[in-house]
């Protein structure tokens, strides 16, 4: 018998996707700047200057430049305490001028990271990591929704990808990505199986996965034998040079549709950003 | 061969449990009686007079009366608009002279029940369904659990079940049971499945767990032959007729450990209420 070629997956092309997203996004803050005089403004809230976290800020603000909106950043020291952090928090919440805030984390281990985002009001929490939006996206209620998980979502509609009476697998339940990305897919009527660390036999979960979503930040971590053929995969993670939780291509082999690192879940993180930071300036200022 | 006798799981004893733990409760009320002069206050609130909910309303007066609990008791007609619900909530979440508020549900269908619920302040919510004990159970912070996933938690670890790294797949998904039932499991580290109604092949999730949790509502839904030989089995179902969601004898035979119905999760219900009733005076009066 001769080798028959391993069939590869489609890309779920978040790089495209957002792209498309952010044009419309860009469209509706231009409109309301023509509405009302106001562009929409973005905080940016960095604790320290680790090098990575500035990294991220930047494209952020970069991204916000391109689609029309303001960002203020807010630069903080790092050895600043939870309540100097919740007070500048809370201000740019009571300001009138600032419609989003991103509160870039970590924030160092000294501070109560959880009491420094719930001093972020919910109509401000264009990013989804305070409790209220977590309640909200478990629970099916209106509010922000935490950019990855949002993102990968959009992804999945994108590429019309059925959710409901599918089994996803989410590896990795951290506060403002796993365990919101179970909670949007349980939503959306797929049977959801959280694994994590302690989870006893990851490989028998992943292979009985339609949708397996990593994110648990260990480089190439799951691979294409773990996998059922036809499955979908989504990389949340993201790893030292720019390597994913997935190693793509065995599972590229395996899977029906993947998302590539980068260019997969990352492009659309930002894309929602933006999006809510301009939902949220609409509410704020038509009302 | 002969017939081996099929192995009878223990039983996780609900009422031996929910006893001890309310005698303690009505020690803790007896003794901020004593420091303070003033007992717990429990205010139940029922809009209508459905019976199934008047029973349930006066089991738990009752259960509060022999801790030591005082109840208020708010009756609303069934016709209530949701500003009216939500006005009678919000003047209890604001009377020093209640310490807790259980909302009984269904409020009738054209009520906004989760607006009802969100009038509830954090801090009065003994029964454990805002949206702000939700995200406190689901991100391990302070704050009061719904009343019957925490008597499982209970039951499950007075009996000291394993939960770190087992397989745990809660049937169900409901705002107050299934959905903060997993979150609790998964705190604790085990593996979470969430199945539902939607769920493709139920039968086939069931076989895989070391724990079943089941509140979906359907009589005798969950069969022996769909379990795997040691389980263990928690029926939070309730059905007419005082039959749970699982068939007790075949399961039985097959578990190891299964609570009963009744006197199973139903008892820890009312015992965790009153505990988080005396817990929430205790905060009120003595801070």
């Amino acid at each position: 018998m001769t080798a028959v070629p391993q069939p590869t997956a489609a890309l779920l092309d978040g790089t495209a996707l957002a792209r498309e997203l952010t044009a419309r996004t860009a469209e509706s803050a231009a409109e309301l700047r023509r509405r009302t005089g106001t562009a929409p403004c973005l905080a940016t809230v960095l604790v320290g200057a680790d090098p990575a976290s500035v990294t991220y800020v930047r494209m952020k603000q970069n991204s916000c430049a391109k689609a029309g909106i303001e960002s203020r950043h807010v630069a903080l020291p790092a050895e600043i305490s939870t309540a100097g952090l919740v007070d500048a928090v809370t201000a740019l919440s009571e300001d009138p001028a600032v419609h989003g805030i991103l509160l870039q984390h970590p924030v160092g281990a000294h501070i109560d990271e959880r009491a420094a985002f719930e001093a972020i009001a919910p109509g401000k929490d264009v990013d989804g990591v305070t409790t209220a939006s977590f309640a909200a996206m478990s629970f099916g209620l209106p509010g922000f929704v935490s950019c990855t998980p949002g993102g990968i979502m959009r992804l999945l509609d994108a590429y019309d990808v059925e959710l409901s009476g599918r089994h996803a697998v989410v590896v990795g339940r951290s506060p403002i990505l796993g365990k919101p990305a179970g909670m949007l897919l349980l939503a959306r009527d797929a049977t959801v199986t959280y694994c994590h660390s302690r989870t006893a036999d990851l490989r028998a979960h992943l292979r009985e996965a339609d949708l397996v979503v990593a994110a648990v930040g260990r480089p190439r971590f799951i691979r294409g034998e773990d996998l059922k053929p036809g499955v979908v995969v989504v990389d949340a993670g993201y790893n030292e040079g720019n390597v994913g939780d997935v190693d793509f291509d065995s599972a590229a082999a395996r899977a029906s549709l993947i998302t590539p690192v980068p260019g997969g879940v990352g492009p659309m993180t930002i894309a929602v950003l933006l999006e809510q930071t301009v939902e949220a300036a609409w509410r704020q200022l038509v009302s």
